[in-house]
């Protein structure tokens, strides 16, 4: 009975996010997911992305947070308008999902957007789930989280494009070994592409810059 | 629609959760439920809590992963009992609740056990909305996820009753603001019990487990 209603949700969020995948193409706009736990440095890789792409690449950004408005006030000092969205408003959400993308999406100029970057709620678990209409998808993990990651958490790994692994300005004060956790992403989905970056530092951003670049062209 | 059956699903999880905390209470066990983003070092400081606790207390562990054993063999190099649950048996939930809490205490000895620790999924939103049955909540929030956690995630810190700042060793090579930090954490619960730890150096534990002791006397 209650995996019926969760399938019934899915099935919804489908359907809305094949009629955003629709819009986003007529519109030429790609679209970018962008998932992680709490704290791997989503926002700041975005920030540093946004400030080499910008302005050659027309940017817009919608940033999901259960409550505040850091993000987006981080976010904005990009230039690239920014929308935030608080999932209280929808009774907590843990995650993004297609409907609340095609409300965001109405407070954005899509003629004029060429990349639109979806910064997803800080999850390794729920968002993995909800299709939003997105061309692409990466998972951000932080060298502080440890290796184990992406066997712990399979389904986030399987459904990204790409896996940075950021803060590796810190692998030398870690126990981290930066090649175990390397292979527990390729055991879980071996297509996937990997970059060790420094949000920080900007260490590893050319290839993910490079990545990037080729991936939007329609 | 949509709210009432997620209403239903909470009401059955508060019902079960009362069951399981009397019957914890019978058997003279308290019940400790840890939670934190993935990999803010909730096994590791497991792992030191029991080696400081035991066997004068008398502990078992439930451990919720949504794949792996690798947080139950970490665990039971300490000599504790441990049930390790999957929760992709469960539909790969991310949260542990009362009816699965109830199953994995079938598996434990419940008259030799004084506490039993649940650590949770990783996940700083879902979990902080489902008792359990309980007896005493914790977060632990790694100062490499960044200051302002508290008010993004404010059930989380608003349901524990106490939050460990855990690898403060890793202090020096981070942009990290304790105070400001601490001060998010009072912002939404003012009455919640602070610590800062490092679970690989065991700087702070002294204090943490005088807590924990504290705590745990019926």
């Amino acid at each position: 009975m209650e995996i019926k209603v969760v399938k019934k949700v899915l099935d919804a969020n489908d359907e809305m996010a094949r009629q955003n995948r629709e819009m986003f193409k007529e519109k030429g706009v790609f679209v970018l997911n962008v998932m992680s736990s709490p704290g791997s440095g989503k926002t700041a890789t975005l920030v540093k992305t946004l400030g080499r792409i910008m302005p050659d690449i027309k940017c817009a950004v919608i940033v999901g947070d259960i409550c505040t408005t850091n993000d987006a006030d981080r976010l904005a000092t990009t230039g690239a308008p920014v929308v935030q969205i608080n999932t209280d408003a929808f009774g907590g959400d843990c995650h993004l999902a297609a409907h609340v993308i095609k409300k965001a999406a109405q407070g954005l100029d899509l003629d004029s957007i060429d990349l639109l970057i979806i910064e997803n709620v800080g999850n390794l678990v729920c968002p993995a789930e909800f299709d939003m209409g997105e061309n692409a998808r990466v998972v951000i993990l932080s060298v502080t989280e440890g290796e184990d990651k992406p066997v712990k958490y399979p389904l986030m790994f399987r459904v990204c494009d790409a896996a940075l692994l950021n803060k590796i300005d810190l692998l030398p004060y870690l126990d981290f070994d930066i090649e175990e956790a390397k292979g527990y992403i390729q055991k879980v989905h071996p297509e996937i592409d990997i970059f060790e970056i420094s949000a920080r530092t900007e260490h590893g951003f050319d290839k993910w810059i490079e990545w990037l670049k080729e991936k939007i062209v329609w």
